[in-house]
C-alpha cells in the first residue's frame, strides 16, 4: 500500500481521537514577512500536541489479541500523553515509563489520560530499557514514538487537513525530531500535490539530518543541546530518514535564541502558547532560514504547546533579552547620599523602565564604602540598550551586563 | 432608542474592525466544574482585547466635522490600542496620552496601530488631564473608555454573538472594571433573553460595585490593589452603574491568587494567553464564587490577552505557588562533607524535583561554620509540600518557606 493510502486510512481512525485543528490565517506574520501565512495550530490538539494522531493509528490497527495485552512505551514528553489518551479512547491498557526526573506536570497529565505511569531510570534511554523489559514480560506492544509506519501515517493526517483547508498551499514547514511528523506530512503532501514544497526544520543543537543527507545514511550526533526538548533527538529513525530523502525539499536549522523569540512572538502577538519544538517552523520563517517569495502561501506546523511553565519563564526572559527588551546590569555606587538617585536619573532620562533594583552592600568584591546595585530594565530594542549603556559609562559607571 | 437597538446598530459598524470570535467549548473546564463551559475568547480579538469594539462604534458615529478634527484619549492599556486601530481603520486621526511609565510593549503596539502617542504624567489621572488639554486645544473628541453610550453599545455586540452561537446560554460571566463591557453585554442579553443570568466579577482589590449597589449610588474605593490591571479602577461609570443595577443578577469578587491560578490554567490546559482582567470570570467559575448547576451552559468572557511578559512570569510563579507546585525554602546546613547530599536525599526520596540550589556561606545571620541553602522545588500539590517540609523538619532542618 502506498504511503498516501495508509494516511487516508489513518484519517478514519484518527478522527475518533484527535481534533481537526483548522488553519488560522495570521495577519501578524504575513505583514512581518510579506508571505501569506496560515498557522497549523497543533498546540490546540487534544493532549496539546500532534502525537495523539500517530498513537491512535498505531493502537487502532493492533490485532484483537494485541489490544487485549495492552501497549507500553517510554517517553518524557508528548508521546506519553498521546499514547495514554489514544489507548484509553480505544479501550486498550497502557503503561508509560517516564524518567524519574520527568516534570511532575507531564506525569500528572499522562496519568489523567488513563495510563499507568512507571517512573524509572535517570534518563530517556534507561526508561526505554525498562519499557522493553515490560514489553517482554507482559507481552505488550511497544509503541515507538516515530520509527513506525502506522505512527508516521497517523501524523500524515495533518498534511491532508492542510490540503483540505488550503488546497493551493505553496510551502509547508515542519519540525524534525525523530521524523515521524515530517515523514507523514511529506508523504501526504508530495503524493497529493508534488508542487507544494516541504521544508524541514531542526534545532541547531539537535541537527543530525543535514549531515545524514550528505552521507546518504542516518548519522547520529554525539550530544544534543537545545531548549526545544520535543525535538532534542540524536537522530531520526530509519523509515523517517528514507521519507525525508525522498520527499523533503530542504532541511534548515534554527538556533535557540530564534526559537525563544518565536515562542515570545506567538505569546505576545497571537496569545497562544507553543513549545520550543513547535515554534521552530515559525522561527525559520521569521528569520528567513529558507527563501520564499512575496505572497507565497506558507503553513508552519506549530506541533505542540506542552511547555513546562518554569521552562516557559526562562524562554520568555531569553526572548526578551534577544530582542533587546530586557537588560540586567550590575554597577557600583559610591556610598553617599543621592548616588542611587543620580543613576536612576540617567536611566529615566533615556526612558527605560525599571522592573527591579537590588542593592548589596555586603558583596566581597568591592570597597567597604561602595554599594553594588543590580538593575532589571525594560528597554526598547538593541539600539536603546546600547544607548543606555553608553550613557551610564559616560557618567563614570562601570557597567557589567548580566544578561 | 432602546439599548438593544443601539447594540444591533453597533454590530454593523463594529464588523468592519473587530473579529467575531467564535465560542470555544472547553472539555477541560466542563469536567473540572460539572458545568457546560464555552469560552468567549476576546484575547484573540484584534488588538488583543474587546476594546476595539466600543472604540469603533464611538468613532464611526462621529459627525464628519468631528472625524476631521480627530480623537484623543488617555489609557495605559487596552483602550489605547482599541482606539488607535479603530481610528486608523475609519480614517480618523488619533492621539493617545499614556503615562510616562507605561509598558514599552504597549506604547509600541499603540503606535503600530497608527496613533500618535504622547507620553505624559506619572499616572493615569495626569495622563487624562493632558488628554483633556489636547481635547480643548485641538478640538478633538475625547473617547471615554467606558462611560459613553456608544462605547457601551459597541462592547454589547459580544452579547449578540454569544446568543447567536449558543442561543440557550444559561449564564454569562463578565469582568467589571469601568463597566463598559458588562453594561453592553448585560443590555444585549437581558433585552433579548431575560432568563439568561448575567454575573459580574470584580477583582477583590478593586471592588467598588458591591458597596455601590448597597448604597444605591457609585461609591469609589480609596485605592486599588490587584494584578488585574485591566480592571484596576476606583469605580464604575455612572451610565455603567445604572445598567448594572438594572440588568446584572449578581456581582462577585475574586482574589489575586485565584486570578493567577486561572491564568495558569488557561496557559497550561488551553494553551492560550489571557491577562489577569480577562481571567476573572474563569477564576469565579473554577473557585465557585457563584452558584451553578450540573450541566449549566456557562460562558465566561475572557476579555483580553495583553499581559506584559514580565508581569506574566510573575503571575505564572504565583499561580504555581498557589497550587502547591512550586516551593522555595531556605535552611541551614552544618558545614561538613555530605551535608548537602543528606538534604537532597530527603528531597529525592519524596520525589520532589529540584529547579535550583543556592548556597551562601557569607550570610550574616548564621554561624561561621554553617552554610545557608535555598532550594527551588517542583512539588505535586499542597499535601506534597506539607509532607516534604515535615520530612525535612523531622531530620532536624529548620525550614523557612520563602514563597
Amino acid at each position: 500500500m502506498s504511503g498516501l493510502s495508509a494516511i487516508l486510512e489513518a484519517r478514519e481512525r484518527v478522527q475518533e481521537t484527535s481534533r481537526h485543528t483548522p488553519l488560522e490565517y495570521s495577519h501578524t506574520y504575513s505583514s512581518l514577512t510579506g508571505a501569506d501565512v496560515h498557522l497549523k495550530l497543533e498546540n490546540f490538539q487534544r493532549t496539546g500536541s500532534f502525537k495523539v494522531r500517530g498513537a491512535t493509528n498505531r493502537i487502532a490497527t493492533l490485532s484483537a489479541a494485541e489490544k487485549e495485552a495492552g501497549v507500553v512505551t517510554a517517553s518524557a514528553g508528548n508521546h506519553a500523553q498521546g499514547v495514554a489518551l489514544a489507548a484509553t479512547r480505544i479501550g486498550v491498557d497502557s503503561t508509560i515509563v517516564m524518567p524519574e526526573n520527568a516534570p511532575i506536570s507531564k506525569v500528572k497529565a499522562t496519568r489523567s489520560y488513563g495510563a499507568e505511569v512507571v517512573l524509572s531510570g535517570v534518563d530517556y534511554s534507561e526508561a526505554a530499557e525498562r519499557a522493553h523489559e515490560i514489553e517482554r514480560a507482559e507481552k505488550r506492544t511497544y509503541v515507538h514514538a516515530f520509527d513506525d509506519e502506522y505512527v508516521i501515517a497517523g501524523q500524515g493526517t495533518i498534511g491532508l487537513e492542510i490540503l483540505d483547508d488550503l488546497p493551493e498551499v505553496d510551502t509547508v514547514v515542519v519540525p524534525i525530531g525523530g521524523g515521524g511528523l515530517i515523514g507523514g506530512v511529506a508523504t501526504a503532501i508530495k503524493e497529493s500535490r508534488p508542487e507544494t514544497r516541504v521544508i524541514g526544520v531542526e534545532a541547531e543543537g539537535a541537527s543530525s539530518v543535514a549531515t545524514s543527507l550528505e552521507k546518504g545514511e542516518v548519522v547520529p550526533i554525539e550530544a544534543v543541546d537545545t531548549m526545544a526538548d520535543g525535538i532534542a533527538t540524536r537522530s531520526v529513525g530509519e523509515r523517517n530518514f528514507a521519507l525525508i530523502e525522498e520527499y523533503v525539499d530542504e532541511v534548515v536549522t534554527v538556533p535557540d535564541p530564534e526559537i525563544a523569540m518565536a515562542v515570545v512572538y506567538l505569546l505576545e502577538r497571537s496569545k497562544t502558547l507553543v513549545e520550543g519544538a513547535g515554534a521552530v517552523p515559525l522561527a525559520a520563517l521569521l528569520f528567513e532560514r529558507f527563501a520564499f517569495e512575496e505572497g507565497e502561501r506558507i503553513v508552519p506546523i506549530l506541533s505542540g504547546g506542552n511547555i513546562d511553565l518554569n521552562m516557559l519563564t526562562t524562554v520568555i526572559m531569553r526572548g526578551l533579552v534577544e530582542t533587546g527588551r530586557y537588560l540586567k546590569v550590575r554597577t557600583v555606587l559610591k556610598d553617599r547620599p543621592g548616588a542611587l538617585e543620580d543613576l536612576l536619573g540617567i536611566i529615566s532620562s533615556h526612558r527605560a523602565n525599571i522592573y527591579a533594583i537590588q542593592h548589596d552592600r555586603t558583596s566581597r568584591d568591592i570597597g567597604m564604602s561602595d554599594t553594588e546595585v543590580e538593575l532589571d530594565l525594560e528597554t526598547r530594542g538593541h539600539d536603546h540598550v546600547d544607548e543606555l549603556i553608553a550613557a551610564m559609562e559616560d557618567h563614570g559607571y562601570a557597567v557589567e551586563v548580566l544578561v
